[in-house]
């Protein structure tokens, strides 16, 4: 263990920092840098340290790690790749960063049944790049090459979501290690089961606060035969996600399709150095047999000329859908690209979908006044949208800004019988909107919470505080 | 109240009844028939009756009981059409048997949005009825016509699950009363959310031990433009069994795939007087566009030949369809229908789709040497199948028999990574088999009961016994 000069882990006892070291040794760290990367974020919130980080390499040491925080009542914090942006692996109470990302085997491949068993630090590009000679692929897709706990955690989903389901729908089997230091399997490898609590469902979402996930098993699916993508700029937002509603409701089964606004269009043509019109766009993707992707291109393609979409420029070249769905990936980074020295903080809800085009054009209108860029993009597939404001760091004034539009937004979400948060969850950032959106619910939460984690250790003060009941 | 002389309700304070009449009046039970009914099952589990019998009529009602049953310490068992088959709803501690049967309402239809509201009660046939003429339907299909609320209760699915999930994945949001008597919901009607613990999720196939659902908010589809059905006969219970894995290893979109073995297909000609050969036959159904419907039932009918399978007899006449699927539902009753006088046990496993075979052809062969009936069929796509048990029901003998043949079969799916139950939950009937599938995790289903339901009054005695932690 390194235990450099400038080290301040007064609040750990030598006891327990012995413990560290016995199960971690050169992979147990207090110095300075490596608490600061753990104790940051990609978005606005405020640095908050973590009193040591640590390196797992099996779920046996997360056994002992937990053992000896519970022991000593220090808390516990989960950490995969750091791509969450609702504050969600800030240490707000210090304790230990448990860093999961060496924790990186992919277990087991089962081809014939379609499913994977992985570590929870595994990456969704690894996964994806050692899946791909067996002809299958794992869908999830929330942008950020995130690691699958991680995005188990969050219960993340993104761009395949509309026809492959979020996170709550991918993962099969979770392999946990719960505040009482057990190590459980939530289910078995069966695509379906009616045996006791979902405890998978419970934990997808929980952010880290009920236990410690180690493995993931997913469900897969094969590389469709035939993949077309296409792109459409669309005179007015509202005739683009007027095609997106009459999509969906006529049942095509669309992979992709993702609503990109006029600003962040002009960062993406920055960044990326393309040549889009600067138009609200759609980026559409089908997937099926040959004759099937073209049904469905030709009748989005429709769609989208009866709606005022501009030309449909559709390709099934690898090389025009990398670059198309590269940008997409890049558009977070686009957009903070828009201003020098910025920082991104990307807020999301997600509504009925025949609120959709109501809900952003209120909310771009919304923007109109405000004093830094917010490009709007989505997942509008799944009523799905996110606002990116593109932050100067020094600027209090503009931070309450933002603040200010993004409780409107939420307030507008619910109001349409939305969520405050289709994707990214709730972390430290929207815990007064959870409450707004379920109410003595979020009772019922803390009722687990205390039952399951009654010293309050693992991964405090996310998603509610524990002191506010209803 | 009725107050028949056959009421034997001593276990119920005078103080309790006169609450009951004041919540429910005529509508409160207290005798003999009544509480026989509801103390009944349609398996083969002894009749324990309730003390009392309640038809609620809103969700106001529900809490006024929840509230009485907390004060006095009486248990409350939900009940919905009382169709579940592993004794889920007998009130094993008597108590109060909450029917809701007569909570019928559909609440809300947002057809833009393929949603639905409706309380507890409404029944999955009537449901479909009133969606047909806006173009929709609620593909979750048990086989019986189970209440909704129920089918949420014990995470039911059936046939069309291959394609469109199971109440898992198309419950949006429910109503619930929790034990501590409040009234909430458990998430709002966007398609998807990342806000907080899933409760939903939790509840569905919490089997009524976590509190009472009052309204159900549901994924809808739209009707298909086209439906084909198909029906094959194999050669051998492998070449069935293989049509199907390989039909879902390449990806077709199968909306349904029933298999049914020789004993299975004897009992529905002799019951629904049809002359299908009394071969392993598969119920096939396609959904889509009608180009995309007719690829699909091509390209599985080519894979049902390669597999030594019959004539492969498909149409999309309504008529037909109609022939097929009513036989497949009166399935349990043609089997037990083999036996004069004879009770149905039906119980259920699932296994990865890689060992359905195996497991199938082992059970059959296990199954050779029975002395009463025990037809096979199940939702293959799933990995998913039933054994029927057609038992004597004065013969001890052969229920000690069907007991250990049901415990090797369970043993076979869990030695194969599968559970002991796809769909039909665990009840009073799978208890020990959840304990050998799941091992601790059931500790943590048993933390979460503690903390919800303190006093153990909502179904007690169900999914696992509180006392008997690992």
């Amino acid at each position: 263990m390194d235990r450099a000069p400038d080290v301040r882990t007064g609040k750990l006892p030598a006891v327990f920092l012995d413990g560290l070291s016995a199960i971690f040794a050169e992979r147990a760290h207090l110095a300075d840098a490596m608490r600061r990367q753990h104790g940051s974020s990609e978005s606005h919130f405020a640095v908050s340290l973590p009193d040591a980080v640590v390196f797992a390499h099996s779920t046996e040491e997360v056994v002992a790690l937990v053992k000896l925080c519970v022991e000593h009542e220090v808390p516990l914090i989960p950490y995969g790749a750091g791509t969450s942006v609702e504050g969600n692996t800030t240490p707000v109470r210090g304790g230990v960063s448990l860093d999961l990302s060496e924790m990186n085997r992919i277990v087991a491949i089962n081809a014939d049944d379609f499913d994977v068993t992985v570590e929870a630090g595994v990456r969704r590009e690894e996964l994806n790049a050692a899946l791909r000679d067996k002809g299958l692929f794992f869908p999830i897709d929330p942008g950020a090459n995130a690691t699958i706990g991680g995005m188990a955690a969050t219960r993340a989903s993104g761009t395949n979501a509309v026809r492959y389901g979020t996170m709550r729908e991918a993962v099969l089997s979770l392999r946990i290690v719960t505040p009482d230091g057990r190590d459980i399997r939530t289910s078995r490898r069966a695509r379906k089961s009616a045996a006791g609590y979902d405890l998978t469902r419970l934990m997808i979402g929980s952010e880290g606060t009920l236990g410690v996930i180690t493995e993931v098993t997913l469900r897969l699916h094969g590389i469709p035969e035939s993949i077309t993508s296409a792109v459409c700029g669309f005179e007015t937002l509202e005739g683009a996600v007027n095609t997106v509603v009459q999509t969906i409701q006529l049942g095509i089964p669309i992979a992709r399709v993702e609503i990109l606004d006029d600003v962040q269009m002009r960062a993406i043509n920055l960044w990326s150095k393309l040549d889009y019109p600067e138009v609200t766009t759609l980026f559409f993707e089908f997937h099926g047999t040959e004759s099937h992707a073209r049904e469905q291109t030709e009748m989005v393609g429709q769609l989208a000329a009866d709606n005022g979409g501009g030309a449909f420029q559709w390709s099934n070249l690898p090389e025009e859908r990398s670059k198309l769905w590269k940008a997409r990936h890049e558009a977070f980074y686009a957009a903070v690209g828009l201003r020098k020295g910025a920082i991104g903080w990307p807020t999301d809800v997600c509504v009925p979908i025949s609120r959709l085009a109501e809900c952003i054009s209120q909310t771009k209108k919304d923007l109109e006044g405000a004093s830094m860029p917010a490009p709007i993009l989505g997942h509008v597939g799944d009523g799905n949208f996110h606002v990116i404001f593109v932050l100067d760091p020094d600027s209090k004034a503009e931070l309450a800004e933002a603040e200010a539009l993004n409780k409107r937004l939420v307030k507008r979400a619910l109001d349409m019988d939305g969520t405050c948060t289709g994707e990214h969850g709730i972390g430290l950032g929207k815990q007064d909107c959870l409450v707004d959106e379920l109410g003595e619910a979020v009772d019922m939460m803390r009722v687990i919470k205390r039952a399951i984690d009654p010293k309050d250790l693992f991964n405090p003060g996310k998603i509610f505080s524990l002191d506010q009941d209803q």
